[in-house]
């Protein structure tokens, strides 16, 4: 029998296992335009927190009791739908279990960009248009600025970090941690801070002394204040995760707020739905990067969906190097 | 003898009266190219503030033990300079004092609209400027958007409400208490929210109920937390002033941080100072609107340039409605 994650209690600050039920699920009928898949990879990412309250956002929340949802890469091996054979990878969003029955239109065929299936789901995926979208367009980063990015031994910010090498942008990095900052330095970022070991206030004000142009932010909190008060005049700010609040029921708090104004600082907020227009643009130009191993990728992998919960609770905890994925 | 304010002590919290120091000053001797001038009009306003602290900012502090320095309407009454003869009415820097000897190239003959001069310390002058280019060009407010302005019984805020309902928009204004919110309801805002009277979440909630497109912050706190709670998809943020933590050493915390994501928020600072080059069309466009009357404008005024800390003081106390001038 197919087998989906589902969800069994809403979560008080950090999630924890008894928050997820591991069910047996029936799956519709195949009728036509529908699809049948055998998931191989499944992802889990920070914004998956959001959807387990009950509260209005911009994707709905996940339901008690309901199967959960997520990003999956598929295998067909059924189909009535033009266009899809058994054997074809399809990426997904019919994900947190082994098998789905989903209507085709649902589903893209990976790309023919010989790569491994499991990239779409992080450096060629939603982690890797993020980076590009966010930091080129969101951001407006352009060769010669220095950057500042956070989380970036994460999956969208070690994108971040070999995008703004790749276009000739100063980068300075944070992580957690030697073996994360070590990865990071790995990636050629300039500088890479420490954000355990100190204050990163103090430690992003010696790394960027004449200040940062652009900042990528996938923390929030301290972070994005320590931004601020690095910031250079007309600095931008996209504005992709905030992932220090997810589970801190006490709200940021913002020393250098008056800094928005007096450095003219423009800080955009933004989610990659709104750029899933222009993917045919990122693959095309992000490809050859990644071909020419110019943005590399690393992946932390739990094995089995029995582990899922513990892969997306490590998402919390730090756990992580590059894109948390489970493989089946 | 020439007299003017000085810094004597920098103010920890909110400014107090020994923080002056009225003194008599001897003016340099008049060379070419410099006009002297007897001030009729000073102005005050809330960024001088920031101007009391020993910090770096977008102007530089006070000195300690130095003149203060501010906007001022002045008529020359000796000059040196071509183009400038006794009598002219001029817009400068040299405020806080009663008379001035400077460069005539940091001096604005007051254009002839057939307005009265202070005007060119209010409606027409830098916080009329700040309304036009925050309101049309920091948040690019177009006809049909619902925009929230808070302060709105303030120089800038009153001249964001009529710039608003001249230019087509739905304006929901906050101000504080019964007389301010009346003065407000007058300038044709749609709705009008006493802060003072409940949290201003609430009230913000109950006026617009499908959301903001637009903020217009002068006060920053809890005002721009409710705001980002109200923020419709897209909305773009003005941060002109956040004079609520002038004098608060607790920095402000955001509850709806999340909703800069969620929502794709623009939060754009700006200062008026980039805007200068830019007066004339400024001045093309909002003359008209004041000379029909859809903008019209109210003063505070305090007599005497003794009296000068006590109308920059009564700015953190809520004292004035409109623009708040000392008139010599």
């Amino acid at each position: 029998m197919p087998r989906a994650w589902h969800l069994k209690s809403r979560p008080k600050g950090l999630p924890t296992a008894e928050n997820f039920e591991l069910k047996e699920v029936t799956l519709p009928p195949l009728e036509d335009g529908m699809i049948r898949l055998r998931n191989r990879w499944l992802s889990v990412d920070p914004y998956m927190r959001g959807r387990m309250n009950d509260v209005k956002s911009y994707v709905p929340p996940f339901q008690l009791g309901e199967p959960m949802e997520g990003g999956a890469i598929g295998e067909v091996v059924e189909s009535k739908a033009d266009g899809f054979a058994p054997g074809d990878l399809v990426q997904h969003m019919a994900g947190w279990r082994d098998e789905a029955a989903i209507a085709a239109r649902g589903a893209n065929k990976l790309p023919s960009l010989g790569v491994e299936p499991q990239r779409f789901l992080g450096v060629l995926g939603v982690p890797g248009a993020t980076a590009w979208f966010g930091l080129l367009d969101v951001a407006s980063a352009k060769a010669g600025d220095v950057i500042f990015v956070s989380a970036a031994a994460g999956a969208v910010g070690s994108a971040v970090v070999q995008i703004a090498k790749a276009k000739g942008m100063t980068v300075i990095a944070s992580a957690g941690g030697s073996e994360k900052c070590d990865y990071v330095r790995s990636l050629g970022a300039d500088q890479v801070i420490d954000y355990k070991a100190r204050p990163i206030h103090k430690s992003l004000a010696e790394a960027a002394p004449e200040g940062i142009n652009v900042y990528f932010d996938n923390v929030g909190g301290d972070h994005l204040d320590a931004a601020l008060a690095s910031a250079r005049n007309h600095a931008r700010f996209a504005i992709c995760g905030m992932i220090a609040g997810y589970n801190d029921p006490k709200p940021p708090s913002f020393r250098f707020a008056m800094r928005i104004i007096a450095a003219r600082v423009r800080l955009q907020g933004f989610l990659i739905t709104d750029y899933l227009g222009r993917m045919g643009e990122f693959f095309q130009q992000m490809a050859p990067l990644v071909a020419g191993e110019a943005v590399t990728s690393r992946e932390t992998i739990v094995e089995g969906l029995e582990a899922m919960p513990d892969g997306f609770l490590g998402l919390f905890k730090g756990e992580n190097i590059g894109k948390m994925l489970v493989k089946l």
